[in-house]
């Protein structure tokens, strides 16, 4: 019970830090969880399938291109239209999370993008839940200095490679996101279904 | 346990259909369920923000005009302000529901809009998870013919009154989402909160 | 020839700083424009639509409450639905903007909506088209600081006064927003019509 | 001048009648048009580039897949990042177009995406301007009977061939959507450049 599977793909390292993140935050909280990377041509390992298959909660997360999700993660979420025709997916619990150089940088589509598939696939959709930074005397490090709701969004520099960006901010932002991520999972998992 | 609260705001009787029959599946599982009408100049009941406090799960609802929900509908949700900052609907599940004149009419965004606002109010959203109907012999009247995901869409002719749309399709759609909201309401409510 | 309307509604000045910066961009090039104030009912001047249907091209600005567009702003668009029955603004230029207290904050809804709208409205969209400020070295008072594509976005903290806020940078990013439109203004009204 | 760039990407051809019926709207106003074919690993041919780097306007247009757009398109899309870099794209005229199965089948997301790259290559965008056929005696082959906005959409049941579907009423509307691409572009090119 309450076994979450982290999906990413990290082009850089950036969006790998952020997921390494998430991943601390949910196991905080008493919570398994592993990360399942898709790699540089959209593929999964053999077993992720299967892993995602018995999943109770599935956290998407990549960095923003162009304004939405990779081609590699669209590749790995195109090969999912099977899983959607089973609805193997179903009632899982869902989150997600991205990456990219700008404040905004249209992160807002991308995870607007994976809130849909979730629904396409008849999940429910859990987001961050913490307030915004946004006071005069809020600093770049606070939590949720984004300013971001329908998930995590985490802001490096074009030019900072994966060893100084995401901050420290962005990162403990994404440990309490995948905080509630992992509480809420074990929440609905210990629901009684009628 | 399991009080689910539909607000909606409806114009011309429509989306007030929809919402009767979305309270119909809600109670057709076993969920106590009331609706919460927003009027024609943006106002609730006096009960209604206690009402909305109290409940495990809000349903919005209302129709899609110019592309987006409804102004009055809009003035509620301006009015939540307050219960956001002070996160009062906090761990709720919520869903969304709309109707127009066209097939798509950008029913898209409305939903997309209430997603959203859910996100802000740190809620978790449920869609209806229904398949859609898609094929060559698929009918007007079957489950989901519209093929929406994030939340119910119903589909009234911009010249058909109240008492000819939505048709029964929608209707019986409507009907189902309710379904789904209500168990998983049920569900989370039941769940273990760590 | 080049007549521009920024019509926008402002809760607390900010906004209106921003209309001021746009207006100032788009007659530095030489166009020709002037505001309209949506007031704090949602209402327009007496001859607001009037001078909307003869504009060449409309700006429409407004904060972003609850992540979308404030009631009274909706409420105007809304009493556009007569003119977009009888297509009232085909083929004019449009272009968007808006402010919130956070980074993002859901600002992207606003714009995309706005933008949807124009679309309904049978406009053709223009953007700011700046490169966005996403370095290492970038400052919080660089042109497009933000990362935005769709419109104008400026960021004014929750606490702050309009006559601190929005900042130095964000208001030159709406005075060379200002000055993109004019010039798409001026080339579009120059051109041919088929 | 007038030259219009088609880039499209279609799975199993419902989008290439798509495509072919918007190419024919266009060279039926007397604009220069061709496709060009993004091919099922993502690639595009040798001359694609320039020929896009030289078109006035491009129409950006594949099916919808998991609800936005397929990997093969946004590999091509990703790899217009250097283009993007260099912006050049600046200031063409841009516009799309999506199928898929469902009434809905969330091809919003698809268009607001098309939209959004646009604004990254900082291009103006133009939809097609048709008004919805949504009253009570409308039918299947009325043009804009899915009540679209941001671009074309069409339906196709997801079991029928390509020599079935999209249906005359969405060709129709393809046809009329590029006639209207074609007639602003043709505007924007004859326009003094400020």
């Amino acid at each position: 019970m309450g076994t979450i599977r982290v999906a990413y793909f990290s082009g850089y390292g950036h969006t790998a830090r952020l997921a390494a993140a998430v991943l601390d935050g949910i196991t905080s909280v008493g919570a398994a969880a592993a990360g399942i990377v898709v790699d540089a041509e959209g593929n999964l390992p053999e077993t992720a399938w299967t892993e995602l298959r018995e999943a109770d909660t599935i956290v998407f997360g990549c960095p923003t291109y162009m304004g939405c999700i990779p081609w590699q993660y669209k590749r790995f979420i195109d090969a999912s239209s099977q899983v959607w025709a089973a609805q193997g997916w179903r009632d899982k619990l869902a989150a997600g999370f991205t990456n990219s150089g700008s404040m905004n940088g249209d992160k807002h589509m991308t995870l607007s993008y994976l809130f849909q598939l979730a629904m396409q696939h008849a999940m429910l959709w859990v987001g961050p839940g913490l307030m915004p930074a946004n006071k005069v005397l809020s600093q770049r490090d606070d939590i949720n200095y984004l300013g971001a709701f329908h998930g995590l969004m985490a802001q490096s520099p074009a030019d900072a490679g994966a060893d100084l960006a995401p901050g420290t901010g962005d990162l403990e932002t994404a440990r309490l996101f995948g905080q509630r991520v992992a509480r809420a999972s074990l929440r609905w998992q210990s629901g009684d279904i009628a």
